[in-house]
């Protein structure tokens, strides 16, 4: 061993102790006689005295030391006199007797520091540095931590932990798959899984009836900020279940990471329906930690003459606590929010329901005083409150207003950062039209069972048919969605058709699945969670990337290793391919 | 919930409980007035009893069930007159009042017992319906437990998991890469991780210092009867340590494993070096649950006349306890399988030791009984023993030894599947001469450090270099392997150019790792345990594809889902991708 304890775990106690530690040197300083090394591993840090009068050459040794040094220090732990009570070895340093440099390091392009100088791409390119900062650190432990809490609490529900594959078929529905060359199977292609889905359903149908796997999926899709081409999902499914029995089960499992990770008691998990949230928050997922629901004022706004109400589909209104006494620049800015073209409302009305029981409203041309009163009424405003009002067709009015609620959650700071309000989003819709398809597709995947009372509308009206499909959000944000899958035959031959599969693309891509149904296929379900989002929320952050140890950037590139790159010529030939480019 | 309890719970103190069951019907039997079902599910098999004289109706539906439907039955716990004693529920059967078919099945082309009727080739492509099967379950729980006891043995040991990227940059030196064509990198390739170890590597000079991680690893190579395209790896690596610790940390997870998943108290972990287990036999992972060390009869054969022996570069015997009374018949099987084309020896020489103290032998030509008696005791032979001899060329001779003692170890029934015989095997060569190429290659892989007290011969005697590398062997099974690495760049760069690399390759496809080294790394060593083999150790077989649910052919193909398959020309369209293939 080349330490006999870490830089984090010395203290008052362990005073006396000769001891060897190791680590990198995060800063030195020079006081007179002596020199201050403090060591850093990831841990903790230690400091590290060095004496000119006890051994000169020593203490010249340590002078030469610089930022990032990896060195081993013999020596013994002695009480400081000036103690650091921020840190957890603040008691005590190590007066050293012997000093080995381990390895030197040139300066660091930027410093390890949890506010450091370094900007995102350069900290990118030299990411194994990047990865000493604390913050960092801290980040990749949760990951562990959450990885490992999830693993038992599982293991202790029967759970067992299954392997699937990664070179599996490629299956053109959904997004786009990563190919994999086959040498020995000359011109053909494995796929990168975007999920163990049909795996994790043979699994069922095998009788393992509790599946769950911490795997990676693969989707090649133009990146968003916030997207990975590699992600991690916490893959669960179940057999003889009902939705009932997932929604109590995951809902376990997330109030277990919770407690055990965070020390956090999670609220009971509210539900409510797609439908409600649509209705309420114009959005599949939405942010609990703050009201200002959205109220149908059409009732309230027709037929007054305002010719922009009048026409329009709906009006929805929504009740900014408090911010009656917004100024006239702070008004205007909401209306810029609103008017951004990635928002694209034409306008905001807002009224002004002063603490003297007036209001004042930008349509005040329209609407009377007790016109006004309705509307307040109608959204639950009080004395002191600001109402907010969006107008148009009913889809567009309800995005708009989602984000203008969104962004008051924000300029009014009601998003608390250590408050978590979890939800379940029950019966969403079992497909959605595309319009630029001209047919239906899968709102969650083909294999969504449909409610089965709607299953009679799903010919006449496919639209209007749910599904037993359900996503968990937190904060606004989905870390998780599943649903009861179709275990019929018949019934998963009638949703291929109706998203489009001949019978023959069908056979083709699912045969396997289909063949498997007819060999008794129990009941089941599942859910599948986003754990780089898990991470992510559990740590405060809204980027994922900052929870992956070597993530890559928007373009699917990893700077630091330089991925993807050219291969060789001989590669190529043994895959039978040829780069198909013209050069310009 | 389908079901209120499992079919492997209930018991005689469950009697007179109303209970709901649910799985696959395993078999039913019609007995008079009477219809039982055994009820399997993957906790264990229960019996449902039909009786005609309370529900002719049901009994009637209970008749009609065929092989593996999917039922949820209703009944009672009533005591069984007749008790199994073979199964945990064998006491009780469940009284039927209600009947649910879930899903019916067609006759399996298999049947799904331990002893099941079906090929390999079948239960490949209804991989679904083997992994019903009791033995197959009973593999895949395994090695759920394995996975999550080591998960929690590291997490005790403060190593964290850290997941590493599946795409990253193709290096062609060692096995051949899987490749990833990039569709926003024009032409460019990721490839799949043979094994993450540049990565663990940056990891520990980012300071991580303890890392694990049970990951996927890619070999795109021509597969044997034991390989996959896509196996898993235990792969660790630790900072700060020598050889000494990474052995007894790990000694310690196997040990840990044996005792947690298997209840056994492991031995110690024997040592030997690569030299040693050359010479005594024959190989670098011997099986220890036997003896039979190879002897050096040079001295005890030379100049007798026998010119076999005289020209023969070495002479190896072997002492095989109480064989003496091999029959001429069983002595003319074990000449056959050495001079078997992939053995090659050209005969075999034998000396039986008989109980009288008289010697017999193929060369008694040659050697009188004192000259035997010396080779006797050369081998620690008794009356009773038979001494087996190969001589000729000192590689090929230890191969074809080794094979002969292997093949012994099965005639004489000497490997005890319940005994686990683990072995340290150290001081391996850092390089190995490759014909083919006519250069060094890396025995380990090119990170490996040389033994420090090596380093001078480097380049005079290259093939004599020692270095911190260890494998882990069980019962002749190499279960892990790994070494101290290079921490310093210098010796980093002259590895490289004795590997045969320029400068710029080195730079272009490990370039991130030596930059990685100029910014203080800090000593460290890993190990990567193949955790396919580890669960078919513990398993007690010799195929790893047991252990694996979706495993691949040996022409790398999933035979069940039909992959690798071809891929839509969109596709490789998107991808600047030709296929290159001269159709015949």
């Amino acid at each position: 061993m080349f330490r006999s304890h870490t830089n984090g775990e010395l203290r008052i106690t362990h005073k006396d102790n000769s001891v060897t530690l190791c680590g990198w040197v995060q800063k030195t300083r020079d006081l007179g006689g002596m020199t201050f090394v403090d060591l850093r591993d990831r841990y903790g840090i230690t400091q590290i005295v060095f004496n000119m009068d006890d051994d000169a050459s020593l203490c010249e040794e340590a002078r030469k030391l610089g930022r990032e040094y990896v060195i081993q220090v013999e020596g013994v732990v002695t009480e400081r006199s000036n103690k650091n009570n921020n840190i957890p070895t603040g008691d005590i340093e190590i007066t050293a007797s012997k000093l080995v440099l381990l390895n030197a390091s040139k300066t660091p392009p930027f410093t390890i520091e949890n506010d450091t100088d370094g900007g995102e791409e350069l900290r990118m390119k030299y990411r194994y540095l990047d990865l000493r900062r604390n913050p960092v650190q801290e980040n990749i432990k949760l990951r562990h931590q959450i990885g490992l809490a999830t693993r038992n609490y599982m293991n202790n529900l029967d759970f067992l932990e299954i392997e699937t594959p990664y070179l599996i078929k490629s299956t053109p529905e959904g997004a786009r798959d990563f190919v994999v060359p086959s040498r020995m199977n000359e011109g053909q292609f494995y796929a990168l899984p975007q999920s163990p889905q049909t795996f994790k359903q043979l699994l069922m149908v095998s009788g393992y009836d509790r599946y769950f796997q911490i795997v990676k999926c693969f989707r090649d899709e133009d990146l968003r900020a916030d997207r990975q081409p590699e992600f991690t999902q916490i893959d669960c499914e179940m057999a003889f279940v009902d939705q009932e029995d997932i929604l109590n089960t995951f809902e376990g499992l997330i109030k277990h990471l919770f407690k055990a990770v965070k020390g956090i008691e999670l609220p009971e998990v509210a539900r409510m329906t797609f439908d409600e949230a649509m209705e309420q928050y114009g959005c599949d997922k939405p942010d609990l930690r703050f009201g200002m629901k959205f109220n149908n004022l059409n009732d309230a706004t027709k037929n007054k003459g305002f010719k922009i109400f009048d026409e329009a589909e709906i009006v929805l209104g929504i009740c900014a606590e408090g911010a009656a006494s917004f100024s006239r620049k702070q008004l205007d800015k909401l209306t810029d929010f609103v008017k951004r073209p990635q928002i694209g409302a034409k306008g905001l009305v807002y009224v002004k329901y002063n603490e003297d029981g007036s209001f004042k409203s930008s349509v005040d041309k329209f609407y009377n005083q007790e016109d006004l009163k309705i509307w307040a009424d109608s959204c639950n405003a009080k004395p002191g409150d600001l109402l907010l009002v969006l107008s148009g067709e009913l889809n567009s009015t309800r995005k708009q207003m989602n984000e203008l609620r969104l962004h008051l959650g924000d300029v009014l700071n009601l998003k608390n950062p250590n408050e978590f309000k979890p939800l379940w989003v029950i019966d969403f819709p079992l497909l959605e039209w595309d319009e630029e398809s001209n047919r239906y597709h899968a709102m969650h995947h083909p294999f969504t069972s449909p409610k089965p009372e709607d299953l009679n509308k799903i010919h006449t009206n496919p639209g209007e048919v749910k599904a037993n499909a359900y996503d968990m959000v937190i904060n606004g944000v989905e870390i998780g969605g599943g649903s009861i899958r179709i275990h019929d035959k018949e019934i998963q031959n009638e949703m291929f058709k109706l998203l489009g599969f001949t019978q023959e693309e069908a056979d083709e891509q699912f045969g396997f699945l289909m063949n498997a149904f007819e060999y008794g296929a129990p009941p089941h379900g599942g859910i599948a969670f986003g754990f780089d989002r898990i991470c992510a929320i559990f740590g405060g952050s809204d980027s994922i990337r900052d929870y992956i140890a070597f993530p890559k950037n928007n373009s699917g590139r990893d700077v630091m290793i330089d991925a993807p790159s050219d291969i060789d010529k001989t590669q190529l030939n043994e895959l039978n391919l040829a780069l198909d480019i013209v050069k310009v």
